[in-house]
């Protein structure tokens, strides 16, 4: 029984001054957590309950599909990562760290390698995989910017899962277990989610998908069609128009060079074009002139993994952005910076302003690389710059007047835009990541040397998934879900216990009944907080009991002497009177009812 | 059920080239941990399963004296390590690293400054106290040799407690409750435990005492008598022999220069003594003269913890070593290194060789401070250097010819001393520590302005007791403790499975029925290890349930035929015969006894 009294609890009546969502301000105002560092939380008595919960549930599932529980330190030796490419490429998010003797170390994001290399240590036969392992653990980022209490921590609990098997058939099987129980787990959770197509990005490999948890607080941004599709923004192939046939193509205007004075922007020209040839444009009604076909040409200076450097040129339809995070994942492992003046001094082919295709291409004397949004289709017909001065070229047509070194998806995905898949329009929605799997292939066994005899004795190298679920997060996520303006409402699964009483009065009697109900319900095999404070007004257990948010509670008040106690649910708010009699028996049937 | 054909577990028939304990090797040999850097290790699904039992009987002990269990980060910042003094005094065992900001955090090798600083963020009154909060959590201490597998690691787990009262019989109260606790943890583990009188040493306080597991392999000397004396061999304080009044100095003979030429060592001045003065010397039957009263010097340097130096002069009886580790606790936090040459130079008064107290002393002309052995007692005769080349005074009597500033702990124990309370003489034993619970009455709380207003409304500083248990350490004692030459032998309530059922055959008859045992029994409540290994010789899984440990054993083999299968007792290698039908029986009665 947790007794208030004596309880390493205290509630807040303000926000904590550096809070800005509803999960960060009521886990320290009902005193489950308290911020330690930047990033970096204390667990107080009744949080770790709820994350104890959590981590339980998680666990079960992991077991359930055969995962077998193993626990790997947080600090790790620099070298299997330096072989694995991770060492650098986590830059300044990696904790390193020097031991007395100056060797490296470091504080492990996640544990590929360790478990890569325990594998290799332990195992050498096809016989003896696959196998499933998994750990919950305390994980270290640091996080540029850690926000909003539990959601980005510099150090957070994890469950970090792999698979090892030897067939690309098998990697399928050992994902679709995961994905079979990450669903049962967020299910257990209550924690609505939403699996999204992930672009594997760094990590390397095939499948790959986020679980997310649709929430307006959330940092990730998702697409979902009505008909079922959703992927994360980065995840979006573009739907691109039908191609035209070479016959087709011949039957279109050709393309001629016109005067644009000073129509540098994408407004401008598409105001230019309305007026110097109106009715000549592509909309059917009127032919008006649209932002779409001016073809935008960005330039960026990019820096290979080797450290070289290479400019490249990226078209997209003059009515879209570039969108960050999709270009950062379409040209990963390579990194784009924005052209600088000097830059462009260095290739007068690129006219600020009033570039074109022309010029542009490895094939071409520039060997300047040139990428065109998927969009643009053999057939399709653009005004693009000229390469000179307050010059563009109209019913420029792909295909015809120019080609691309190949497509990028890196303008920007909106809301309305057609799924992939033909299931309807997409809309954007905020999510935060609450779990990721994919399959990792066999870029870290190779790294590490992983191998493993097959039936024929021949050494072959085994293929891997990854499977996180965020733990810290999902509590924080649950904070966020459940909860009103009064305080935190747990499901009832998850509360640091099942029922909270309230001995509010003066009389001894009060408090000896309440203690007697407290007493029985805990001999009934739940989980009691009971809030016995001898000095403390009902007004401040009835607003502490809203904040701390157990599913039921129980008031041992006034009506006492009338005979009647109240049963108070947390969540809808439901008041019923019933007698002392009757009240374990009703709790009770409340905390089965989940 | 521990499938394990399926399990993520390899045994090995070589010890480790590392490994110099029985601990170290069979926990390795038997798949239970892995190294995974010096003094870093990973544990593998056996040994996290006996190392959550050990946990989860540390929690049981801790809830059960009303503490409350929170979750600190390993990640600490240093500012509050700085105001304690221990982000210096920790040196280089301290793991320091700075995040991106370059700001300075560490990883804790215990929390005191976190409890306390949380502890001031959520309680203000003395009606908030007394609290007991615990943790049980992966620390981190950066040790200079770390050995003999989990004994001394750099990576370990522990349960930390903290203590917080407003009185000093509160702190008295909290801390005879977690001895209680303490006792019965180890009590339950199966431990054996001799609590003994530990130096608070640099972390200051006024109770302290370690739980020592008398084993061979212990790092730690302590001692113990007869009639229950125990304590670390820091903290025996000697017995010193009566002192003589003043009426009995006077009777004593004067003290006398002699010349001993090349005595410059005790053996030396002892042989000289025996020729030069036979039947002279103190011993009762024959006048010898022995080393113990050739009163020995030794000069220090000593380092202050302002970084300023200062000689010191030792003396001790010569038949007696000074212990480095009792010096270092004398001493501390001031650190004594060796006299050098140059050192000696720089102090004409003390004549290598032939050092005595002439001349020595803060209130003397050179300020040298001078301690002695508590044996130097008022009256008692010591034979000294005279403070010049080749000569000794003889019959020289403390507190008549010479005194010192005082007296210091630092002359070796020895086997048969004799025990401070008259318990008798005093045995030398190895000894692991495996806990450890002190008061550290207010450091850290002043330090850290911890203060609650008492009854009557006055700030008080809040005094704190510091209890620790060191969890990885505990399996790897118990490992230590319950072994043979074949392999562990866990004791019943710590042993990852139950029973370990072996199909030791080819029939697939033997396979159903230790299936259908291995279910049955799982039904019955009890874990259960299920060897169905298919291609694998009995004489292996013999060998490997020896290795693995499991309590109870059942071998379903050839037997079978006639109706016979093998319940094995790991631990006093008995045999029996049962009936398939009785064999569940049989185990459940097996796993009851215990």
């Amino acid at each position: 029984m947790i007794r208030l009294s004596s309880s390493f609890v205290r509630t807040l009546r303000e926000d904590p001054a550096d809070a800005e969502v509803a999960s960060h301000k009521l886990l320290v105002r009902a005193g489950y957590i308290r911020r330690s560092a930047a990033g970096v939380y204390t667990w107080l008595p009744l949080g770790l309950k709820v994350l104890r919960k959590v981590e339980q549930i998680v666990r079960e599932e992991q077991d359930g599909i055969g995962g077998q529980e193993v626990l790997f330190s947080a600090l790790q030796p620099r070298e299997p990562y330096e072989r694995t490419g991770r060492w650098e490429e986590y830059g300044s998010t990696l904790f390193r760290l020097q031991d007395r003797r100056q060797d490296d170390y470091l504080l492990a994001p996640t544990h590929e390698e360790a478990f890569t290399l325990t594998v290799k240590d332990l195992f050498s036969s096809y016989k003896d995989l696959p196998t499933m392992l998994y750990q919950v653990q305390s994980k270290y980022r640091d996080e540029a910017r850690p926000r909003a209490g539990l959601l980005r921590t510099r150090e957070f609990i994890m469950k970090d899962a792999y698979s090892f098997d030897v067939t690309d058939e098998g990697l399928d099987a050992s994902y679709e277990k995961q994905r079979g129980a990450y669903q049962r787990t967020f299910e257990r959770l209550g924690l609505p989610i939403v699996i999204c197509q992930a672009d594997a990005g760094a990590m390397g490999g095939s499948r790959s998908e986020e679980f997310l948890h649709p929430t307006a607080v959330g940092e990730d941004t998702f697409v979902v069609s009505d008909g079922g599709y959703a992927a994360n923004v980065e995840a979006v192939t573009t739907v691109a128009p039908p191609a035209l046939d070479e016959a087709a193509i011949g039957a279109l205007p050709a393309m001629h060079l016109e005067d644009t004075p000073g129509a540098s922007t994408i407004a401008a020209l598409t105001d230019h074009s309305n007026q110097a040839f109106p009715g000549r444009g592509p909309v059917a009604e009127n032919g008006e002139w649209t932002r779409y076909e001016m073809l935008k040409h960005l330039v960026y200076l990019l820096t290979l993994p080797d450290g070289s450097t290479e400019p490249l040129v990226i078209a997209v339809p003059g009515d879209r952005e570039v969108d960050p995070k999709r270009l950062e994942t379409a040209l990963a492992p390579a990194v784009a910076a924005p052209f600088t003046d000097a830059d462009f001094a260095k290739h007068p082919v690129l006219k600020k302003g009033f570039i074109g295709p022309e010029g542009l291409g490895l094939e071409s004397e520039s060997g300047i690389r040139y990428l065109v949004d998927p969009r643009v289709v053999p057939g399709s017909a653009w005004v693009a710059g000229a390469g000179e001065q307050d010059k563009h070229v109209y019913d420029l047509v792909y295909g015809r007047d120019f080609t691309a070194d190949g497509t990028i998806e890196a303008a920007e995905v909106r809301d309305g835009d057609p799924a992939p898949d033909g299931s309807g329009p997409l809309r954007l929605t905020r999510g935060m990541e609450m779990g990721h799997i994919f399959q990792l292939g066999r870029k870290y066994a190779e790294a590490l040397d992983l191998k493993v005899l097959d039936e024929n004795g021949k050494a072959v190298v085994v293929t891997m998934g990854s499977y996180g679920i965020g733990v810290t997060r999902a509590v924080a996520a649950l904070a966020e879900l459940y909860h009103d303006e009064k305080g935190l409402a747990w499901p009832r699964r998850l509360a640091p216990a099942d029922v909270h009483i309230m001995a509010t009065g003066k009389g001894q009697e009060i408090f000896e009944e309440a203690e007697r109900i407290a007493t029985e319900l805990e001999a009934q095999g739940l989980e009691v907080l009971y809030d016995d404070r001898p000095k403390v007004s009902p007004g401040v257990k009835f607003k502490d009991a809203e904040l701390l948010g157990m599913p039921t509670s129980v008031v041992v008040g006034r009506g006492l002497a009338t005979g009647v106690v109240e049963v108070r649910d947390r969540a809808t708010g439901e008041v019923r009177e019933v007698s002392p009699q009757e009240v374990v028996d009703a709790v009770l049937a409340e905390s089965r009812r989940a």
